[in-house]
């Protein structure tokens, strides 16, 4: 008998992905029915009402504009600032500019809480209400809290199951990792994503539900209700269906389960992945990117008001000022400056068949905020009112594909929020839209087709995949469980 | 019949592992023996003289200190500079210090090719003259080129080769990454990491041969002969030995067995790959380390005199100024700035065999010029001489079990050179230490014990392992090539 034989060794786990894949398929969950979830949900919506009101400047508490700078700052020097960011892209569309943007230097946790109820993986997910949404609650993660906001800088209540993702021993870490956010708005911000499961017996809170993946997956399809904290930790979970029981019964041809194979390596992609990391290496050496922070009141071609910090053009975003009253939140009334996009932006993966296993077409795209260059983007990422005051060549090559695409060839469709602690109203139209069978697979040098199992690998670490690429990517698993 | 079956997808890549254990186990080349190669290498060595002379700043032509800053920099403002750097790791040994850096925003090119001779791979490399080292010529990659060095700003001589690296299109990429090198000395320096195979005719060049793995595993175990580029681009090859015939003939409980059951995820590991990341996430969550460059002149506690930068105790580096006068170079003399470290550091892997497979206990370090926080380190990575001007927490913890331990207990032990195009005269002294059986697996937060194929499986990704650790898995695999 060898040393081999001890017991003291962990094979690889194949059993959590496949285990997730199970619950993907659990529509209708067998803690609280959807019907019920939509009955609680009203009644959060109800219970937690906030009255946010944008104000001018000089009503911010605790905030103002710093005198030599002319950042945005906390008089604490912490939460998070606005400043100036002077960015030198040579042979990007727009070679050289400056803009404001959010330098948030602590990383938060955004924690999901999973535990098998008859067998089947549930996640435990918040009705919480943020001052940026624009219909008030949404579902987020069980745990989203920055560092200030933990280590109790607001001086609120104590973060409810924080203690699960402080300290994981004796629990099951299914996914841990930081990931980057908005790179066109933050400098460098990243929250850690975790998802954790556990065996202990867990007190539901006021606020909270347990569901199946397969329920949160009906639910994105919701307008403005799967927040993006919950999108980007759902997009972090292994997930493979390969030896799932009746996972394949379906028709053989059809679009669900060209998606069931992309979940799985073993179906096999276009591009090896070794090229792919290759792909983004390269991206990564050629595009020699800049950026040094400066201070606000010194970004060219913007202009500060009593309430807004604008682009000449009134186009890109504008710095704003709200005040907020809750009843819910740690605190029950605070201003703070916020990003106001200003319009609805498009956020698309084409998808396109390739022997039978659904492939996306990636982007590798440059933003200022990234702390490694380029990351994998979604095939389009814009806002359709900025495009006007670009140079032509920043109008994304696919738009048009993605807009003139008609309902046969739309597989997923939905206005989706974005982060409502820093964004006011920013909402993307979250697209998956099927390419024709012409559309070939020779495609420009920083796109590529990419199998879904090989960006669930990528996942696994920081600096791959951008904020809107894991929302879609959530969306994408999301049509495994659509209905037969 | 359906789509699956039209050829269009790759399966994933598993021979090209299998391939490189077949070359490791291919001791004696089928191109070039090893005596022929000591005796081609000795001629190289007689050839490629070089008259390296430490000289005052005040002969550096083209480098100068910067009139308002300190820094050393070159007239063009390209190649590299010397600048400062504040460091605040609140909760490290040593909470703020300041130190010279080297500032080399580029990223170059590191590049080994392969070909199959005879059923075998083998690797041509390079017989190259460095100033920094100590004894001439040392074993380096086919390509060894900074973006100024291929770009030619040097106005020297083409890379050769160097096409293979910059147009992959027909050959076949075994690695390509960015991987970062020494944190203490360099700010985010970081170089792109290849292995790319070719079918081409390729024409051996002067001063380049072709070798196997396990040529260059038998000639890592020489002082300072494979250099530290080679070093890190062999660490990058995916290698496993699971289905490779023969490999496991030998007695199941020895040394050897340990390391190639190490090398396959198949025997298991001590810890679940996703424990190791989100002990990584967790590491950079905790460490909030940051840091500012300064100029020069503004880093106390050093001072400039007509031939050095140095810290007031004398220790820790030097940084000098040299000049060269190469017959094989690009260009045939020059004058640089370098950094003397003084002394030679100790650089240890602690291993043992858990359930027969070998494990390492890897640090999770924090160095200032990582882009990510932390990254794994070796069990012991320091200067000796530098230790009595350090708080006793900076001891590295486990530096007498490495500097105690027995012959016996000694797998790997050879001084080894870093990069001498930057570093002047820095050797380490290398080693893999068995520890003994009562070694607990429990080990302080900072440590991990890891399987060899978990660090192979992050090296295809950047920030994970440093430079020393990437050395330090070279040497490891070349265990496996070791005489029966």
């Amino acid at each position: 008998m060898t040393e081999l034989q001890t017991g003291l060794l962990r094979p690889r786990d194949l059993t959590t992905p496949l285990r997730i894949a199970e619950s993907a398929f659990v529509a209708d969950g067998s803690v609280l029915g959807l019907s019920d979830f939509y009955d609680w949900f009203r009644t959060r919506t109800e219970l937690d009402v906030a009255r946010v009101t944008r104000i001018p400047f000089d009503r911010l508490r605790q905030w103002s504009f710093h005198p030599d700078t002319g950042d945005v700052v906390h008089d604490s020097g912490r939460f998070f600032a606005v400043q100036g960011l002077e960015v030198r892209f040579p042979g990007g569309p727009v070679p050289v500019w400056a803009q404001p943007i959010i330098n948030q230097p602590e990383m938060g946790i955004l924690g999901i809480l999973v535990k098998e109820f008859n067998g089947v993986l549930h996640c435990l997910m918040q009705a919480k209400n943020e001052p940026g949404n624009r219909n008030g609650v949404q579902l987020s993660p069980t745990v989203q809290a920055t560092k200030s906001n933990y280590s109790r800088v607001h001086q609120g209540k104590a973060v409810p199951y924080l203690e699960y993702f402080r300290d994981t021993s004796g629990h099951h870490v299914i996914a841990d990792v930081l990931q980057s956010e908005q790179g066109a708005w933050f400098f460098q911000k990243r929250n850690r994503n975790m998802v954790v499961e556990t065996r202990d017996d867990v007190e539901v809170l006021d606020g909270f539900c347990w569901l199946t993946i397969g329920q949160m997956h009906r639910l994105l399809a919701d307008e403005d209700l799967i927040n993006m904290d919950s999108r980007t930790v759902m997009s972090c979970l292994p997930f493979s269906a390969a030896d799932l029981p009746g996972a394949f019964s379906r028709d053989e041809d059809d679009f669900q389960t060209a998606v069931l194979r992309s979940c799985s390596e073993e179906y096999g992609s276009l591009h090896a992945t070794g090229d792919i990391l290759s792909w983004i290496t390269e991206a990564r050496t050629l595009h020699g990117v800049e950026t040094s922070r400066i201070p606000l009141d010194e970004v060219r071609d913007w202009t500060r008001t009593d309430d807004a910090v604008s682009h000449r053009s009134g186009l890109f975003f504008d710095v704003i000022a709200v005040d907020v009253e809750v009843g819910h939140r740690e605190v029950s009334a605070w201003t703070q400056p916020m990003i106001d996009p200003g319009g609805l932006g498009v956020v698309a993966f084409l998808v396109k068949r390739i022997g039978g296993v659904l492939h996306v077409l990636t982007h590798a795209r440059v933003e200022p905020g990234y702390l490694d260059v380029v990351e994998l983007a979604p095939t389009v990422q814009c806002s359709p009112r900025n495009l006007p005051a670009l140079p032509a060549e920043a109008r994304p090559l696919f738009l048009d594909e993605v807009l003139s695409a008609g309902p046969d060839r739309i597989r997923f469709d939905a206005v989706l929020s974005e982060e409502g602690g820093r964004f006011y109203h920013a909402q993307n139209r979250y697209l998956v839209v099927e390419v024709d069978d012409d559309f070939g697979l020779d495609v420009p040098p920083d796109f590529r087709w990419v199998a879904l199992h090989q960006l669930v690998g990528l996942l696994r670490h920081s600096h791959y995949l951008n904020v809107q690429a894991r929302s879609l990517v959530a969306c994408l698993h999301s049509l495994t469980s659509s209905p037969a």
